[in-house]
């Protein structure tokens, strides 16, 4: 039993630990992503834009590989529960990965015109800043569970939401001379932004769950 | 052997039907959020905005009896894939229930100005109702697992689509009078609403991968 219970905790650590490369995957799809629609590099977007296949390959491979632990090891309560989250981590964080695809192609589509007026550069520049180190508390979260960091990603999410504010607000607050196009990918990229923070959070809630038994 | 079989798979056949019950409540909600924003009434976007809890409360359900069923049956092959299925499902379900709730919070913001200007109201009341018949079709296939009607879906988000173009390109054809808050909510709501169809899709595509091993 004894030995059961380690090859079934070694697998759960193998599985957290392919939850943390997807995290750093997506981490970095997000600031080249970033980098890309802040710079009209045409090359970096593709990049970010090809790099989501071997996303989804991670994610479908996490997911069949915890289903077969499930199959062998027949966990049960806090075992099961674990699994179980990391299956939800694994498609959230997935999503992540697509939301910075959805910023790298707005990159793409205007190139080789900047999709970001001067003025908003630096709103921009936050809000992926913010999306990387949310990422990376995450990540930290994910592989040492620890608890009063998970609870720390809901201040870093009202961060975003703040700098989503500020976006829509400059957008409205003065006359808008860049153009109706301008505005719609704006908007779009303020919201893929925040979509991605609101994974992270989810992810940090779902690791809080597994350990917890209940939500924050 | 033969009674846990039977046994389990009435539990299956309950947590399909639970998911059939969250798609009508998410596409009434659909429904109601289309007619809010449509003639700004206040009361029904509340209601909406009321009743996702209902979807939430109704979505961590189906979860906890579909974990507790893997502990106490502990399936494996098919059986196993289907509950993991549905667990994705419950997920994409609830999450159009939450895009149904943004819809109705424009609607509740904008009152009583109408959110959406007269040339568009055709255009939102076809999202509306593409909304409503792709979460009945996928009801449907989730009742009753037919793949050929499964597929139907893609060609219905295809659709939907062709809308949300149709939207985008109303927005930049002609020099736009309704200000840049009316192009921002149209924006988000053409997302909401192509989102929504995107994840009606996905529970036909995992109905699919539950019937067949693969993805179509």
């Amino acid at each position: 039993m004894t030995i059961i219970r380690s090859v079934f905790h070694d697998e759960l650590e193998g599985i957290s630990q392919s939850l943390v490369t997807l995290s750093e995957l997506v981490s970095g799809s997000m600031a080249q992503a970033t980098t890309a629609i802040l710079s009209a590099d045409l090359s970096l977007a593709e990049e970010v834009i090809t790099k989501d296949q071997k996303v989804d390959q991670i994610h479908h491979d996490i997911d069949a590989r915890i289903i077969d632990i499930i199959a062998r090891q027949q966990p049960v309560a806090s075992d099961l529960r674990a699994l179980v989250s990391a299956l939800q981590m694994a498609s959230d964080i997935e999503r992540m990965g697509d939301l910075a695809q959805h910023v790298a192609k707005i990159a793409r589509m205007r190139h080789p015109q900047m999709a970001v007026p001067p003025e908003l550069i630096a709103t921009i520049t936050a809000m992926g800043s913010a999306a990387v180190a949310i990422t990376q508390k995450m990540a930290v979260v994910v592989a040492t569970r620890n608890l009063e960091m998970a609870l720390e990603l809901d201040r870093d999410d009202d961060e975003m939401d703040d700098l989503h504010r500020q976006l829509i607000a400059a957008l409205l607050d003065k006359p808008w001379t860049h153009g109706l196009e301008t505005a719609i990918d704006l908007t779009l990229l303020g919201r893929y932004y925040e979509r991605y923070a609101d994974h992270a959070v989810l992810v940090s809630h779902r690791v809080y769950f597994m350990v917890k038994g209940e939500y924050a």
